[in-house]
């Protein structure tokens, strides 16, 4: 998505140690209508895939996928890391090591919000190891649900998570792939345009 | 909001203790569609206010915040609770009580996103206390920036936030006045349509 790789390019830092910084508009600070026209780009390629809801991880993965939700026009769920007291007793519950915060964090999902016969699209801000859309594909599994497609914002491939969420068996679309991150050069995955 | 007073009585439910469970259409699950119109409802009730950004706190603040923004077409910032490693060590700090977690929460804003300049809509699911909101708006003057207004989605009159958050000078939006609940049944404020 063009769009979203200049922005990346001219906004986004390479703090070091596989560190990208997007907080000016993906995290932190959001860019609404970057993260529409994201989720509208989602909701394009997962158009014939009979998603009925769409999942994701607090905090930072919940702006794009209410955009891809708001665009596939259906309902959105995020998984909580900590139990407000409106959750029931009983939950969906998996375990993901944090990427940059070096702990583990619990993935909770009321089970009055995933179903048998749901078909999810899982949605997060990025594909890094995967570890996060495993835990997440395991609560959809927890729910009696099918994984009809993971769609993230930013992949890098370097950290090889494309490789362990596709052994879910189904399409992984990533919407900028960053190839490489070298003292401050970003570097992007070259791929024809669908 | 007629749209919001109708999916509250739907799908709401009074816990008792002055707690209403909504995640079923705000928070845990989001149905995008309400929140979209949430959302341009606050951009129409603060069409004039000269907003330049629009705040919000993780976790439950975040959609209607960015359809609020997107609605506005302003950056949706959101202060964090815990601070990630792209944040830079200094930032703006507040703290404020967790309203349902019986605890104090820190709430952070990189300096880099909030500027003497700014008009800021603050915005949040709930209006009880007012103390997230006040906490938000202590953010705000750290920042050297000003509060153009607040607007919230579901106001509880009876935990009487308001008159904390009116001595902050600005106007006060909740698009769903609720008056009591009381053994199971809400009642919303009678207000004329606006």
């Amino acid at each position: 998505m063009d769009a979203l790789r200049r922005r990346i390019l001219a906004d986004g830092r390479d703090l070091g140690g596989g560190i990208l910084k997007v907080d000016g508009f993906i995290n932190h600070q959001v860019d609404p209508v970057l993260m529409e026209a994201c989720g509208r780009e989602l909701a394009r390629r997962f158009a014939g895939a009979g998603v009925t809801k769409v999942l994701t991880a607090e905090i930072s993965g919940i702006a794009p996928a209410l955009c891809a939700a708001l665009a596939l026009g259906v309902p959105v769920v995020y998984a909580r890391k900590q139990r407000p007291i409106t959750m029931p007793a009983q939950v969906y519950l998996a375990t993901a090591p944090s990427h940059t915060k070096a702990a583990q964090v619990e993935l909770m999902v009321s089970p009055e919000y995933l179903r048998s016969g749901d078909r999810v699209l899982i949605v997060d801000d990025f594909l890094a190891s995967g570890a996060t859309i495993l835990a997440l594909a395991r609560l959809v599994a927890a729910g009696g649900a099918a994984v009809a497609g993971v769609g993230v914002v930013i992949e890098k491939t370097f950290e090889g998570g494309r490789r362990a969420v596709e052994a879910l068996g189904v399409p992984v679309v990533a919407l900028a792939r960053i190839a490489s991150m070298h003292e401050g050069t970003i570097t992007f995955v070259e791929e024809a345009s669908r």
